[in-house]
């Protein structure tokens, strides 16, 4: 048995997309007995407000429910701290200030490894409060790379399948409509596309664009067992 | 948002069933919002030692263990326990002292549905250190139900299936063999096939063979919504 670090996983936002990083973690986890796969603390806390209701001024902050989140993970012995959302991460502050342990960033290790594709322009899918929170496009601009959004009306279409997805609607329609959106990006010049909402890769591949897809929940489960010391497969 | 209670999962016994006993509580939990499902504080706990190990006489007791990831989960917030795993509830008790929230136990209510269907001899498909507990033999003989076990050549054929599967092998030619070991225990005369390993439904599934099959890990998911409060889908 390797001595990995515990990992707090602040999960629930929304559920499907928490499974799915779970599901992935233990696929990319070289391991062949139970003890050689990671131990994961996951806080599957759908009672943390909906961000994107706050967002729209239509219910409290989540960012108390997250902190407590993080600090109890870390009570029970998680040793560093990640978050299976983008959106939350408007609250990353009030996170880190709960906790004594390391957090480890979903915006700031995709945006790392949007960089590294040295595009010119990326494009950003990711949910209204987290355009609202200015995340992806001030973490790109800052490694040069100008962030290309999706107008008024397909943002708007966007929300719509991420309810969808959330609701568990992962149909072939909510495929191909997410597809055109992604398109739509790049048609706007994107050279990489970010799956900047864990909802994302539950309906979109790198099969579906033409051109490079970076997806957040795959860049933060890397991360994530490399941080923790475990083999990746 | 309703009211429901938060579950506490031990799992990592191992991750592969507790990734799919997340899934089919997700799967069977009527929810159109991220709020509307169940909060689940999920130890996937690989640090736990090898139950079978121990049985074996090989690795120091998992009893410990358990018993401080339980009563870890009820100091975050979990208003009840479950434990997606068969065979750690020879360690129920350890585990019920530990805390003051209850425990929902798998062998108790898995055995409760076999009853329901009132079988003369019910097959178990379970590993060596859940026999050697006598978890379901006595709970079933309790319940007027006669128990039906494979014999130690099938019974070994079985550990190294289980074995492979928590080496993520879930491959064709395992879920044939493991159909061909439950076909052996109706061959035997069992009425009922128990899934009595949370690792046994990534291979099998009911159409697999003639009698009924009574499957421990949705058992446990329908018990865990209800006894939250949340809505069966």
């Amino acid at each position: 048995m390797s001595e990995t670090k515990s990992v707090g996983v602040i999960g629930g936002l929304g559920p499907a997309a928490t499974l799915d990083f779970f599901d992935r973690i233990l696929k990319r986890t070289k391991a062949l007995h139970d003890q050689d796969h990671l131990r994961l603390i996951i806080d599957n806390n759908t009672k943390i407000p909906d961000r994107n209701a706050y967002q729209r001024g239509d219910g409290p902050s989540p960012g108390p429910a997250l902190a407590a989140a993080a600090h109890a993970l870390e009570t029970v012995g998680a040793e560093f701290i990640v978050m299976a959302c983008n959106t939350a991460h408007a609250w990353e502050a009030d996170i880190r200030a709960a906790i004594s342990v390391p957090f480890i960033s979903i915006i700031e290790e995709t945006t790392k490894v949007v960089a590294d594709l040295k595009p010119e322009r990326a494009g950003v899918l990711a949910v209204d409060a987290c355009l609202a929170s200015s995340l992806y496009q001030d973490a790109l601009k800052k490694a040069g790379v100008a962030p290309v959004l999706l107008n008024a009306d397909s943002q708007r279409t966007f929300m719509e399948l991420i309810y969808r997805i959330k609701s568990g609607d992962t149909r072939d329609m909510v495929r191909r409509s997410m597809t055109t959106l992604a398109r739509k990006l790049e048609a706007q010049g994107a050279e990489v596309i970010i799956a900047g909402c864990t909802e994302v890769p539950l309906v979109l591949t790198a099969d579906d664009i033409d051109n490079e897809l970076v997806n957040s929940t795959d860049v933060l489960v890397e991360r994530t067992i490399c941080f923790a010391g475990g083999e990746l497969k």
